[in-house]
């Protein structure tokens, strides 16, 4: 059996759902992998910090949270910044879960840098420090013996990064092209039943799942990011969002998704990269798709990836219903995967 | 540098593919898995038996057999029969393809076990096995610190087993549904152009891929095994193709179709169990699936299967354009995860 400390840098809805993942998998995860936890740090950006060496009673932490009161209601830690926590957290394992930083990746580059320079395992749903620093971070994962991991950053909690890791070895992938973002898909899907592009993005901001700036999502921003993080790790080429030719969904009126429909197509914001000799290529940009496409059937929050390989036929991953539960699962997978004996 | 000494039980098309296929991947394997190989010994039930410690040249053996000419011709092995083969060909790993037995896994299952009592590496592409001996050859694997592997044996090479046990640690798999048999569904996509049900059937027999006597295709049964070994793996529970409430699709009439297409429906051969309580509920029977399910678009060769966790939505996996290659490609798989080092 072996122990492992774990710390949360960022606590927020995938953060707690991942607490609670763990809390419901203890015994699961002694049974089938002789891994045991223990939390000795949690920080948040609003609602407190705490450090014990001893274990954190994750149970009461949450509690405190989901009624907004602060962690320094646990004990008093004294705790400056977040570098600060990461060098007296103690833990083997830190899940970094601040905010993406699109421009930079930053701060969340420097923590991960700094815990793996400590020798911690870092677990990450951060796509920015995918896109920003993937190479420079694995390099020192490996040279200090310590996993970075980020399975989390595509398509939720579904196995991306860790299928070609793990189960596609001396795969080469050719080209993949999929639905990866969630808000413009629901905006199109809502606008064939005849809402206007405002009333799908206000809806959208309702349920939660848009900004109250959805420029990010609708001018395809985070599905270029998604894209350079596929081609960074996947086809092993270091590649920015920018690098992406990017086309939004401002411009499609429900005149063209009416006329697509009539013709049995859909629009879709489509994610695409290929090999082209030596250089990629690789683009986002809504697509009339017709029935007989994979991507058709994708509806609401639903994900789609289909890979090409040298290897496989077309291979596809089809994620439905994400949510922050799922996130956290990527998560417990990157940690089970980073310790277990195999 | 780790260096393997191969050996191949049955040479057919999915072996003679593997060959090509080490051929290709070999600098592939020496640079990013620190793997080189040598084969010792080739086994094929009609064109003769090769057993060389230093070494076969696995191009001249390809290209005896591609113009039917004997192994032998390369030297003269005294093997007198598979097990003979076995115990006389020193290998470290063990590719099994030899013929599936439906009814008792024999004499594959017993090929495994002597394998790995000699201390190999089993990696297979036949059911049969499987679904007969999982338990026990797992088992025997585990206190030899050996691995029996048979991602080919489902879905050809694309990941199944492995995804769960490699990507989807500490999920719980609660049910499956999916079209795992190709034949059928050729049948099926081809009696919705108008084509009657014998005529479909001689199309798959001209192509190749339905056998003199299609009544294990057609009736069912080999999708029932492939439903079998998913749960007896995936949901670690003994369960025989018997078990699976199996109805083929020979009842399936041209005005059938033609009614379910009238009304935007198409039959498919549909897999699924899903667990009941303590027990699991499984069936291969015939199914009009609607335009929105993600079935409906599986067209052809084309293989899908949907899984349902506890810790994700569902997630569904496509394969495109199996074939020999395809299959071949799952056992490189199995075999690289087999030995690397992680």
């Amino acid at each position: 059996m072996a122990h492992y400390k774990l710390a949360f840098l960022g606590f927020g809805n995938v953060g707690r759902a991942l607490a609670e993942l763990l809390l419901r998998k203890r015994v699961e995860l002694a049974e089938r992998y002789d891994i045991t936890f223990s939390v000795t740090g949690i920080a948040t950006a609003r609602h407190g910090t705490v450090v014990q060496p001893a274990g954190v009673n994750l149970a009461a932490a949450i509690e405190l949270l989901q009624t907004k009161r602060s962690l320094n209601l646990i004990t008093k830690s004294l705790i400056a910044n977040s570098f600060d926590f990461i060098y007296k957290c103690g833990a083997d394992v830190l899940f970094e879960n601040t905010p993406v930083n699109h421009q930079t990746g930053q701060p969340a580059v420097d923590h991960v840098r700094a815990a793996l320079e400590l020798g911690m395992h870092v677990c990450t749903a951060n796509k920015g420090v995918v896109v920003h620093a993937y190479r420079e971070l694995s390099e020192l994962a490996r040279s200090k013996g310590r996993k970075f991991l980020f399975e989390s950053t595509v398509m939720d909690g579904a196995p991306i990064f860790s299928l070609f890791r793990e189960t596609l070895p001396a795969a080469r992938l050719l080209a993949f092209r999929g639905v990866l973002n969630s808000t413009t898909n629901i905006i199109l899907t809502r606008m064939e039943s005849g809402e206007s592009f405002n009333q799908a993005v206000q809806y959208c901001q309702e349920i939660g799942i848009a900004e109250t700036d959805p420029s990010a999502d609708v001018d395809g921003w985070d599905a270029a990011i998604k894209v350079a993080a596929l081609i960074t790790v996947l086809m092993d080429t270091p590649f920015t969002p920018q690098q992406v030719e990017r086309a939004g969904i401002r411009g499609i009126s429900p005149q063209m998704i009416a006329a697509a429909k009539a013709e049995g197509e859909r629009y879709k914001l489509v994610c695409s990269a290929e090999r082209e000799g030596e250089t990629i290529r690789a683009r986002v940009a809504p697509e009339r798709v017709p029935i007989s496409s994979p991507l058709y059937a994708v509806e609401g929050s639903t994900s789609i990836v289909e890979f090409k390989t040298d290897v496989l036929g077309d291979l596809s991953i089809v994620e439905t219903n994400p949510g922050p539960h799922t996130t956290a699962y990527g998560l417990l997978a990157d940690f089970i995967n980073a310790v277990r004996e195999r």
